[in-house]
């Protein structure tokens, strides 16, 4: 591990994995080979990564040798299948999927709010919430930190990126399918212009419409993703009594999930406090001057690391809770930026426990392609 | 009053004085004369109710001659300077903008809701909420009924017409730009296919986009659209100490608002028993299936009458609250319907203080033409 540890990008040919990559090759270099694998069908494309061409490896047992971070970007059955494979050869494996999150060995992991919990990790796996977690997680955990948290009423504006690639592409295509129609305003009339065909993988059209539903049906009417919220903050804020209600709704938007927050706090707050504690989080931006028209739009935060705050009031009638509306990319702090910040921490605690001086402050030669 | 009370319809070529006409057309018909008004620039114009041509006649003192009931379907400025003439000269004003709502003369009525309060108008003016209130209060009020309500938080995802016909016509020329465009995935992308000049009202680019903000700015970062939709519900529900928390959200819908609602009650609630009273309300459809992919969207709902809610949850960590999602078209029930209504109130009850039967069964004649 001269040059750093070795890297496993497991998934790099998919909608997270091209992002990924981006980020690998802007961030600080800390790594020594890294390998891309994926689908065996995948299996020799050349992709760029740090400036070279990689080839893509079949995922297989022996795709793990000699890797000491595998980050998984994958569906959670296929992570359910290999992360283990991973991680039982030396791997320590960052998982992207639902597959771990809910696992009681397996911690879950926001750099920003619970950096600590990623040293913890019997099952040599450590995951990385869903893309709307994510998207709350740096805002409320700082808050949190700052007044104590009670209570979240959460409504999501969640984009088409997020049910994946297909999902956008179906978007893209219903826009240009309205936009040709001579649409009515009657019942269906949207639908009608959309066809079934062009549904994609919603239940029902997405353009020029919002659809209440994202994820699996669970019991009593909830959807994975709503109750997963849920769990997930809780577990990421170590507060499993947590109060959450979420209704997830997708909306018509490529890229960058958003969310109203309605959060209540242990005692009173100011939003002068709040914007003090958001103004100096990491990974938050604070953008709130709705005199000029300043508040986070998913339009204008995509392509971007940090998450977006703005809107933040005190609820008319209780002085002890805050309105927050909150933006973040979902595919980079909603995806692959926060699995490659746990990657990147993991990468430093190895190099520290290696020796005394594992880095060099300037890569000495040119980065290794796997394959 | 041999036929029934005379009606004017002021605002009767904007976009809700169009629905008006339709809806005139296709209610029962309690009118005499209907009287069609407009700014003196569109006076003369010719548009179709109850299946005949109706000249326009231009605002002025003389318009409310003879005339039982004004339905002011006009900005609130027109309103604060002509309803006061109406109601002098003897008409009852049904208003639908904001210019009386909070007077406490003037009631504000949802006749699904609070219909005893039309009575009690001392200005002669009857007030209609706003449209966002108005696709609320039907199903709130029937819970509140049933159960108490306590406290509400509520997340808007409004359509582009409710803030007018230009911002409608601007949303759609915004689908056809990014529909057109090759759009990229960085900051500012969506913004730069649609240009400044195609903003239209909003503070951002609308399609591919929400926009949380609509309304004015009041103080302490709130818009009139959110503490309106307090101080409305409030009084609709005669809880004027009720805890109302919204964050207003506009989104690439043209017709029909819809909001996720977080509703705290006075003890335990059920999901079954929510259902039993949401389905036997009048103006409410409950479509809550989501195991078959039944929920409301506003595209299925724009075009219809009352307002549906669906996605009905009790709070996994409260059972005291339910989670809501409700659409309705913001240009029927949020907007003419409600004010139809009202004004089919009053006609009823100048009907009923003018003698024993004068409503004939069947209209006997021919409707007059205005003007």
């Amino acid at each position: 591990m001269s040059r750093g540890p070795a890297l496993a990008v497991v998934g790099a040919t998919g909608a997270v994995g091209e992002v990924m990559l981006r980020i690998l090759s802007q961030h600080a270099d800390v790594w020594g080979e890294i390998r891309l694998v994926a689908s065996p069908r995948s299996a020799g494309r050349k992709l760029a990564v740090r400036g070279e061409e990689c080839e893509v490896v079949a995922l297989a047992d022996e795709a793990f040798d000699g890797i000491d971070v595998a980050l998984f970007l994958v569906p959670g059955e296929v992570s359910a299948r290999w992360a283990p494979v991973a991680a039982a050869r030396g791997a320590v494996v960052v998982d992207s999927s639902p597959a771990f999150r809910a696992d009681p060995e397996v911690p879950l992991v926001v750099p920003e709010v619970n950096p600590h919990a990623v040293r913890l990790r019997p099952r040599g796996i450590v995951a990385s919430p869903h893309d709307t977690t994510l998207t709350l997680a740096p805002v409320i955990g700082a808050l949190h930190a700052g007044f104590g948290l009670r209570e979240l009423v959460v409504a999501s504006y969640q984009a088409a990126s997020g049910a994946g690639r297909d999902a956008a592409r179906a978007l893209r295509e219903q826009i240009s399918l309205v936009a040709d129609s001579d649409l009515g305003t009657g019942p269906g009339d949207v639908r009608r212009a959309v066809g079934e065909d062009g549904l994609g993988p919603f239940s029902g059209p997405l353009a020029l419409n919002v659809v209440p539903w994202t994820g699996e049906l669970l019991g009593d009417g909830w959807s994975s993703e709503e109750l997963g919220l849920r769990e997930e903050t809780r577990k990421v804020l170590g507060l499993p009594g947590l109060r959450v209600a979420a209704t997830c709704v997708r909306v018509p938007v490529l890229i960058s999930h958003s969310l109203a927050v309605h959060a209540r706090f242990e005692g009173e707050v100011t939003v002068d406090r709040a914007h003090e504690i958001l103004a100096t989080s990491p990974g938050v931006v604070l953008y709130d001057q709705p005199e000029v028209g300043d508040f986070p739009t998913p339009a204008d935060v995509v392509g971007t690391d940090p998450v977006w705050v703005g809107r933040v009031r005190r609820a008319p009638d209780d002085p002890t809770a805050l309105e927050l509306f909150v933006c973040g990319d979902n595919l980079r702090k909603g995806a692959a930026l926060n699995s490659a910040q746990i990657a990147e921490m993991v990468a430093a605690e190895l190099a520290a426990s290696a020796g005394p001086s594992p880095l060099p402050a300037e890569p000495s030669s040119a980065p290794s392609s796997g394959g």
